[in-house]
């Protein structure tokens, strides 16, 4: 055991005292993780749109002071009670999204959706005893999404840590945590595209982009990059985009320009925006008979997807998927070994890299559409 | 070859002369197949809603006169030019779609939705020449979905006609010409339940008791049955229906009684009305995380389904069917030697037989609500 296991650790995080302002670099405590619980020490952490989503709290309920952060890499420096698949030393990855094992998602092959350990981004405590593990002079601190890697320590619900592979860089797989595994598990596990198929990928940011990434490890042929924002194309090119589509040349709905290039429509369809349209475009333009297109971006509360029922008769599919049905603890591992063998690449993902002190500027790169990922290392 | 081969074969046939008007048995003259036809000798036609719903003609392009009839078995009489896999003396079902085996859909494992010869209902003649091989009195007759079986010899084309067991009765497998494998694929092909898993039917007439009849065969253990109609409960159990809810016996929606019966959901859902209402209420009761709902019923064209895209991305997995996926020549001989070895139960399905003679009577009870199946005896 570590020295400091059993102990209040005292350390640096990175604190939203209010919505929309920049975070401010505190002193925190750290209590030692209660039964179920790990705590880690936070090597690396990256920055999602999730994050700014929540700090942004427009249309969310204002849960403030919190810590943010999710995608992230660590080591464990202690556990709880009852914590066997993890012990001080190993190297692993904190997700939002757990997996208890118990239960009947957990126990399907199919769904990575745990009752006990689902995203919930309203809770603010861990679910042990409904109270924070931070504390600043005395006072809690909200956490997000269980993770709250913004923090050189934290205590994550051990269901919600994968053990990875020792040798795996944390700099570098610390972005599975989220947007990549989201991605590239809605193309490979969801979408499946075979070799030399055609797929299209709606939205070319980082979550589009592992789609994309998902299809050119499938072997697809065709991947076609739709997207509102044509200087895009390029990047995306080194993730195996290969034709492109900006709706906005064209006259006609972006469904019926895709089924005009591909006879009839694309094998596949990967919607990464979270627009309506959008969704609805993609189901539209795979091909009858066998078609799947994948629902990944999250839609405001008040939406409704609209199609004509002829659409489905003829033989499409339409699913949605979460953290691309990926297994936290299951599965996780292996995407790891994925990138080890050199099967997925993470390299071009990240755009950039900032000390622990500068994590605003990490927002600012991603707010003004600069980064797709900006690795935040926590050691300077 | 057949003495009759090569020549006009002068038959009885049941013509429609007007939208809703009985049919009238007329001596017709029906031509000799052409390249890539066969000509059939009709033993046995069931009747379907869907010669129903053309024969009324409401909301279709009426096309009169008209031979209807498409579930049907009989015998080749004689092959056009370049047929290989059919000869004089095979048992044969004639099916509304077809296989030519060289198109995309036919080469894909997916899609059954041949490009060449899928169903057409506007169509009144064959495709070789856009004439009809049916006359009476110098006059044409037209056709219907390419099989127009309410007459004792009728021609269709080679890719439409699946060659069966000689051994099969075929006042049975006729069945199999459309509704009874419509609903079966919908369950088995489609929506392939888990043994012990759930099913919710929605509608439960002749497609869906056979939706029903594939859940009993894949070894689900909860089958709920729903319909507006309560007495069709008693007749469901022999397909396999163990539990029942009427829509109208609640107050809230009935995907929302569905999910408190199962503890979340169905596993899978299968929708056979048509109605939009019901189309939407099958996709929301099935679990999140594994839930597959599949359409079979056709909707009305101005109909839209709508739902909220979350219910999609709790990996929700929405797909249709047409023909329960089944390719005509290739998957229906399978089908046929499920009914021979007990598997697949056919006897259930026919409540009624009536001579050819007394085919309006076919109708009568379809429309009273009387009939699952009404076999039609060509040979009285």
């Amino acid at each position: 055991m570590s020295s400091t296991a059993g102990q209040v650790i005292k350390c640096k995080a990175a604190v939203a005292w209010e919505a929309g302002k920049p975070l401010v670099i505190e002193e925190v405590e750290v209590a030692p993780p209660q039964a179920g619980e790990v705590r880690l020490k936070i090597l690396f952490t990256s920055l999602c749109h999730t994050d700014v989503y929540f700090w942004e709290a427009k249309g969310q309920t204002p849960l403030f002071p919190r810590i943010f952060g999710h995608e992230a890499g660590g080591i464990v420096e202690s556990v709880g009670e009852g914590v066997t698949h993890l012990k001080p030393g190993d190297k692993a990855l904190p997700v939002f999204t757990g997996e208890c094992g118990e239960c009947p998602h957990c126990k399907s092959e199919e769904s990575n959706m745990c009752n006990l350990l689902r995203i919930n981004t309203d809770r603010g405590v861990m679910i042990n005893d409904n109270k924070s593990r931070f504390l600043i002079k005395g006072q809690p601190v909200h956490h997000f999404v269980g993770t709250s890697t913004f923090s050189e320590y934290t205590v994550v619900h051990a269901g919600c840590v994968a053990k990875i592979n020792p040798d795996a860089p944390l700099d570098k797989v610390c972005i599975l945590s989220c947007g990549i595994c989201t991605g590239l598990g809605a193309t490979v596990n969801v979408a499946k595209p075979k070799p030399g198929s055609s797929v299209a990928i709606f939205g070319l940011g980082a979550v589009g982009l592992a789609a994309a990434e998902g299809a050119r490890i499938s072997g697809a042929s065709r991947i076609i990059g739709v997207d509102l924002v044509s200087s895009r194309f390029e990047l995306a090119k080194k993730f195996g985009v290969n034709e492109f589509v900006n709706p906005k040349d064209h006259d006609k709905p972006v469904q019926q320009v895709i089924a005009e290039m591909t006879n009839g429509g694309v094998d596949r369809a990967v919607e990464c925006t979270g627009s309506i349209q959008a969704m609805i475009s993609a189901f539209e333009c795979v091909h009858d008979g066998w078609g799947v297109a994948v629902l990944v971006g999250v839609p405001s509360k008040d939406d409704a997807f609209k199609t004509h029922p002829m659409n489905l008769l003829n033989e499409r599919t339409l699913k949605g998927t979460f953290y691309g049905n990926y297994k936290p603890r299951t599965d996780l591992p292996n995407v790891v070994e994925k990138y080890m063998k050199g099967e997925l690449e993470l390299e071009k993902f990240i755009t950039h890299t900032v000390p622990f002190s500068e994590i605003n500027k990490a927002f600012d790169l991603m707010l003004k559409g600069e980064s797709i990922r900006c690795i935040i290392k926590m050691e300077e």
